[in-house]
């Protein structure tokens, strides 16, 4: 009998297993983070196996990487499998726990190559992150992508800081825009749902 | 080593397995389809197997039930585990797209007990999904569950419109604040993060 599925599954590109077994536990300093996720988004178009996102879950404080994430959304067959919710979701399942931001638990941040998109805005506000990195928050993204980010709310950073969750932006800002130049450069598909 | 995971999966509750044999194929009517809906959230709830939320994947015109979710969050570890988010995903693994407004696809709607937080109204702009169908969008389910919704953005049904997704409201609408009320008697526990 033709039933739905009654679970489904999401995982990173067969790359990554190498990449991550060949990374340091700690990146102590922003620029080193943000460093990673921009090299890891800029394989992940280049590999074909995602669009140029990428995020991770850091400790805040100490550096340790906790968990990445990838653009998974053509690869996995799954609209939802944007970097950020692959790397919350990786973070905690690693940690056992579907809030970051839990009792004796250390601050947690997210990293991630531009400002999320409406759906990874929310997933951020739900997954118990206090901080969030990003190079920018502005219209570069979608004007050299081509990727809709949807209607963010006027005033996200300070929904974000009502909730307790900071912003640094700024982070290898020339590197994130180059990244996305690059992207669009190599004219590959971009999906957006509304001209599906 | 301990390396983070490579791969997550979300499941639906083992309740689900033997009430989604017992479904009608096609549900014809709005009414019929908000039925089934609340009475999956109800049930979500009094089993002890998530928040009292629901959501659907349903053909506009025909009916036919494409996939159905609940809230997962708690019980599968994972705070996007929302119950759209199941919906679409699995809608998305039975037909083998992650585009549900894919060319030669018939129009899809999604149908759920009440507006969605920010992260799904974000995930049902990306899914392909062209309908939506909500009892109502005030702050009842806030006011009654105690769950944040975050913050949506001010025009949110007009940014749906540009994007080609209508929206009908009112559907059960009693019935479904009438869930969320029993929800509140119930005394279980709500996990917002920015409390955690």
């Amino acid at each position: 009998m033709d039933l739905q599925p009654l679970q489904f599954h999401l995982t990173l590109p067969d790359w990554a297993e190498a990449r991550l077994a060949a990374l340091p536990g700690c990146l102590p300093d922003a620029h080193g983070r943000m460093g990673l996720i921009l090299d890891l988004a800029r394989q992940n178009f280049q590999r074909d196996t995602g669009g140029p996102f990428a995020a991770g879950v850091f400790e805040r404080d100490s550096g340790r990487l906790v968990a990445v994430g990838v653009n998974r959304v053509v690869a996995c067959g799954c609209s939802s499998a944007h970097a950020e919710v692959m790397a919350l979701a990786l973070a905690q399942k690693r940690l056992g726990t579907y809030d970051l931001g839990g009792p004796g638990l250390p601050v947690h941040e997210l990293v991630v190559n531009w400002r999320p998109c409406v759906q990874c805005y929310g997933a951020l506000l739900w997954s118990g992150v206090r901080h969030l990195v990003i190079p920018g928050s502005g219209p570069e993204l979608e004007d050299l992508t081509g990727f809709d980010e949807g209607p963010i709310h006027p005033d996200w950073a300070g929904e974000l800081a009502r909730r307790g969750i900071t912003v640094r932006e700024g982070v290898l800002r020339d590197e994130a825009v180059a990244l996305f130049r690059a992207f669009r450069q190599s004219a590959r598909a971009v999906y957006n749902a509304r001209r599906g």
